[in-house]
């Protein structure tokens, strides 16, 4: 559908300028060097630009058809009017470079959303305001103002920033790295990273994505197509504002509303996307992607003709999760064959410093036959007797040819660049540290298992939804917006085990209520009021008869007059002491770029100051819902440690599916928390002793 | 004492060689280059060399003072030979490179010792063997094989892998980056860091330190030497072998003993060195320093010609722990006076895209001048206005005269390099992405810090010494190593406090000593063979009476017998019950490098999988002590959060210190820990429950 935004046989520059350093000009230059292309400049001033036939307005435009392609660069307060113009004349595509709109402020905005109903009464598309422009190497099209080359390759950039568009093509120009597409993204008023992602899914020339982003558009739709396109092609991408700081610059920046960095990484976790932390990551596994197949586990040999490079390249897999290769009895033997008796056999292969292409090529065959070997790393330092440029001959065929992933640290500097001129010549990055090389083979071993993960689909699991209804909707005829304590039949409807407990509202009542269920009991003060129970002396434990449910009840009622005159008491909540569980707690937050946000840590002190919880973006997959379990740091307390018994994972699964069903279906709910679910042992199931949620006003 | 090693008059070359290519020449050649020193070429079957007079032996050179220093490149068995010959000629000083040594193996490792035992007879100074050589850029002398040329510069730089000289000399080359010393260390048989950090230290031509280390030989001596050098110059340390698997490869390369790698973090620590965790890193570092003054303080100004880059680079200082700065008003003021109304005037400043080299200089004045700035980060992008060399010139400038760091990223390739080259004539670096101009801004701050550090000496705690010696020697006259509860009165003699405890052999016993001390009461089973005593049923808590007491007793006999029938019990200990406490453990290990390395961590099942514990060498500091308690994750579980009280800290740092002094006292003990020590709250102490060390055999 975008087909003709990137591969169009007519173009129209609006705002084409014959002076030379203007964007109007530098735009109509770059277009015309695809000699195959018609481009039209557009400017009421003059008749002719650069030999080319100049027209007023693109209405003027002669014969049925104008232009598949409008690029504007006209002052912000006149684009309306040209994308209105362009509209009338039948365009369907238009770029906007013209800076000046919802970055610029209040009215910069209003002029953004004119452009964007415009866009939307004549059913078209568009890039930008305030980007750099497009270019497509395979069709031919540069229609951006980009002062650099872009050279032909298989990466498809899409960048939230236009001057990181610019520093990255000056990048890729001096070492001759190449991209399928590029494309500005600017203010993303229509056209956004969801549109691009299914773009690049489906075009040929692109085997990496690759994207710069300040935020995404639309969270849980991002989910779904990243989820599909990343089973096909690496999604890689570094999204800023991650801190708070950041995140007040981006939006006084692209004027992005940033959601929450937790949820950016669950999202992205989810959508099988690659993060990464740095400009120079993402650009370094890109290129990564760019050459190697895929590998199929996470051992990794490393050839080295230095000692020292070889241990600080180890101590780098190790760190990365990755690990050192054991070799089979026949590898070892066959590199004795021909390498030096002082070399090393073992990983880290070291060929010593004399060696040549020759010993490389022979080690490098060797390793990448071992069955125990699912990628190389090479090191090469410029010793004396060296032969740089050789060795990197030998080591581009190799990569070229290889069904396992080899990726290079020629380390130095003036000796080492003929090296590195091999290595660009074929396309192969050079990584100047071997951290870097290694981030890179880490990140296509994550890549591996994202590609084949199970296909799974979050299921509707069955629930008395009728009921939840009605307990909502007479919740929301409360004045009140947080809902605790009286409110946990809620998690009935979805079949999540609640602790036996009864309302009272007298000490008389409390005591009958006790009986009812049985001591031991727990004491908990109800009030819509009173939300940390505990710090006003809201939660009695451990009740064993009827004097402790007098006592607790007497000097509850007197502490909570203490604490909080103003509160409403509305009365107490009994619950049957449950003993011998773990608590844990489950939460919502709705992240206001991926919506509900659901998210699971251990109860009790330790999770305040340790902050560890997981997160997800709901619905989960059962899947999803075991990783948010496993992943926490204290995940051995409950899978069962020495002294520790373990702990009912399964019944934890279960119910995040339920809660994850629950904020699914009702968006209403804003917050959301079980605090604590207390878990038995395996086999004994869990149950919910308190809850909080916040509705919609 | 080195003066002759660094600045010779004259030098012998033993095995120089006419042949291209040959080690022997190279040698020669580099330290002709010195036209000013005296090169005398040593080979019994040449007459002259390259011109020069050669002779068959040292002892043949005419005169009385033969040579200042003599370079060896014969093959290792010859070395020795070589080496006698220099003491009996009176050659003070020698550089070994051949290789084949302690590296190579037994027969190796053979000749090594053959060697030191020389230089000990003659009172030789050696480096190496197994080493590139030296360059002093300041005294002119290249006495090194290296084929790069070393440009003269205040950094001095050690390593003990020759090919990362070669690749940091190579690095160096291409970007005109200066050393003022560089030593290949070889296999450190003679000198090793240490003496040549005291070189540095009194070298006035050198103003940082920076080292690529896979162990330190002394490692106690070290953290002495650095702690005083660090106060005047900093250390930049990478060191390799972190993890296991790297550790494994230095071993091979040149059989170092690794320490681990938590001794090598504490002892770096508490030299005050700089621990870099890649060879980029430690090179990155050292330039930092090598041009800029140190930042009083964590906060920093940006300022960009991109909006995206900016953001980056905020969420990089927010990571590493820097501030954004908040500026004066007055500075915001002056920021608009002269930059466009569209800019961005708070941190990170948008100097906007079509920033000319005067806006960069104005934002930089005014922004160094505010009093919340303590150091930039200059960020340029190469849009199509951008004048790349010129601000390149002008930031140069600032940074020369700056009294506040200035670190800069020129973000590209081909459009950039122009300002690189500028830079680089200024000696000051590029940083290729703004998250290494952030770590090496990091390292500035952090180096103010340990500069400006409390100068405090561990202080001797007094201690019944003599009652503690007659209590190890009764000990280490035991046929078992491992000693345990029953020896726990040797904390008495260094005054921490011990559980009130007894001894008894039979039930009787048990229920006597227990109303002794009043209940409740803790039973332990007493056994030498028993070292995890939870595991076998040999802990009962909280017993209240003497039927409580004769049921765990025969309980416990019952359980121990169960599950560990061949153990000799020799009765149970009665302790009285502590309760209000936290659990706590001390522990310590002797490091094969550093020695006693004691170990801090909250006590229970969280330690063992959180692996959240701290390290120092003894003997420590109060500051130490103090930095050991509070540098854990779980601190504020001591340090009381909502709903924990506060525990004694002081009463913890107090028993640091004294077990610091007991394993300093005592190196007969191995290993050592109180566990648990039991911290009541604030005010209340501390009192160890149980112990366990083990003596040497």
């Amino acid at each position: 559908m975008l087909e003709k935004m990137f591969n169009p046989n007519s173009v129209a520059v609006i705002g084409a300028s014959r002076t030379k350093g203007k964007v109007g000009r530098a735009v109509l230059e770059n277009l015309m060097q695809n000699s195959e292309l018609k481009v039209i400049p557009i400017n009421p001033n003059v008749d002719e630009i650069l030999g080319l036939p100049c027209y007023p307005n693109i209405i003027d435009v002669p014969g049925e058809a104008k232009a598949d392609l409008a690029v504007i660069v006209v002052p912000a307060k006149m684009v309306p009017g040209s994308i209105d113009e362009c509209g009338q004349a039948g365009v369907e595509n238009v770029i906007v470079i013209s800076a000046g709109f919802k970055e610029a402020g209040v009215e910069g905005a209003r002029l953004e959303r004119e452009c964007i109903s415009l866009c939307e009464q004549y059913g078209m598309k568009m890039i930008g305001p305030n980007c750099l422009g497009i270019i497509d190497t395979a069709s031919g099209l540069n229609a951006s103002f980009a002062a650099n080359v872009a050279y032909e390759g298989n990466i498809a950039l899409m960048s939230q920033s236009g001057a990181i568009c610019t520093v990255t093509l000056d990048w890729a120009e001096r070492i001759g790295a190449g991209f399928s597409k590029f494309i500005s993204l600017g203010n993303k008023a229509v056209l956004a990273e969801n549109e691009f992602l299914q773009l690049f899914e489906n075009d040929p020339s692109t085997a990496v994505i690759a994207a710069y982003l300040e935020g995404v558009k639309d969270g849980p739709e991002f989910i779904k197509i990243a989820q599909r396109v990343s089973r096909s092609k690496p999604i890689i991408i570094v999204k800023s504002g991650r801190t708070s700081v950041g995140s007040r610059a981006v939006s006084s920046h692209t004027g992005t509303l940033a959601g929450s960095d937790a949820a950016y990484n669950a999202g992205f976790k989810q959508g099988g996307v690659i993060r990464a932390d740095s400009l120079e990551e993402m650009l370094d596994y890109s290129r990564a992607f760019s050459v190697c197949p895929l590998p199929e586990g996470r051992n990794i040999a490393i050839i080295t003709n230095a000692g020292g490079l070889g241990i600080l390249t180890a101590d780098a897999c190790y760190n990365a999760g990755l690990s050192i290769a054991s070799f089979e009895e026949n590898t070892i033997e066959r590199l004795r064959e021909k390498l030096p008796a002082a070399a090393n056999f073992y990983d880290p292969v070291d060929v010593l410093g004399d060696a040549g292409a020759d010993l490389y090529e022979h080690a490098l065959d060797v390793v990448l036959e071992d069955i125990n070997v699912n990628g190389a790393i090479v090191l090469v330092s410029p010793q004396s007797m060296t032969d740089v440029p050789g060795i990197a001959e030998k080591v581009a065929e190799k990569i070229k040819k290889s069904k396992k992933p080899i990726l290079c640290n020629f380390a130095g500097g003036s000796r080492i660049a003929a090296g590195e001129d091999v290595l660009n010549s074929y396309g192969i990055p050079n990584y100047s540290s071997s951290e870097r090389a290694v981030a890179s083979m880490n990140a296509l071993c994550n890549y591996y298992t994202i590609k084949n993960r199970k296909q799974e689909q979050p299921e509707k699991l069955s629930s008395d939804t009728e009921f939840a209804r009605s307990f909502i909707n007479r919740a929301s005829s409360e004045k009140r917006r947080t809902h605790g304590l009286e409110s946990m039949d809620i998690l009935k409807a979805y079949d999540i085990p609640v602790v036996d407990s009864r309302i009272a509202k007298t000490l008389p009542e409390a005591i009958k209520a006790a009986e009812g269920m049985g001591y031991p009991v727990v004491m908990k003060i109800l009030s819509p009021d009173i939300s940390h129970k505990t710090d006003v002396g809201g939660i009695r434990l451990n009740l064993k008869h009827a004097d402790d449910v007098e006592r607790a009840y007497n000097s509850m009622m007197s502490d909570v007059r203490h604490y909080m005159p103003e509160a409403a008491v509305t009365g107490v909540q009994l619950q049957k002491m449950i003993g011998g569980g773990k608590e844990v707690i489950i939460g919502m937050d709705r992240d206001p770029q991926f919506g509900p946000l659901l998210m699971f840590g251990l109860g009790g002190t330790y999770v305040e100051f340790l902050k560890d919880v997981s997160f997800a973006v709901a619905p989960i997959t059962v899947a999803e819902a075991k990783h948010m379990v496993s992943s926490i740091k204290t995940y051995p307390l409950i899978a069962g440690v020495r002294g520790e018994t373990a702990s009912d994972i399964d019944s934890i699964v279960q119910t995040l599916l339920k809660v994850s069903q629950l904020v699914t279906d009702f968006p209403e709910i804003l917050e959301f928390e079980i605090n604590p679910l207390m878990v038995m042992p395996e086999g004994e199931g869990c149950v919910a002793m308190d809850i909080r949620f916040t509705l919609e006003s």
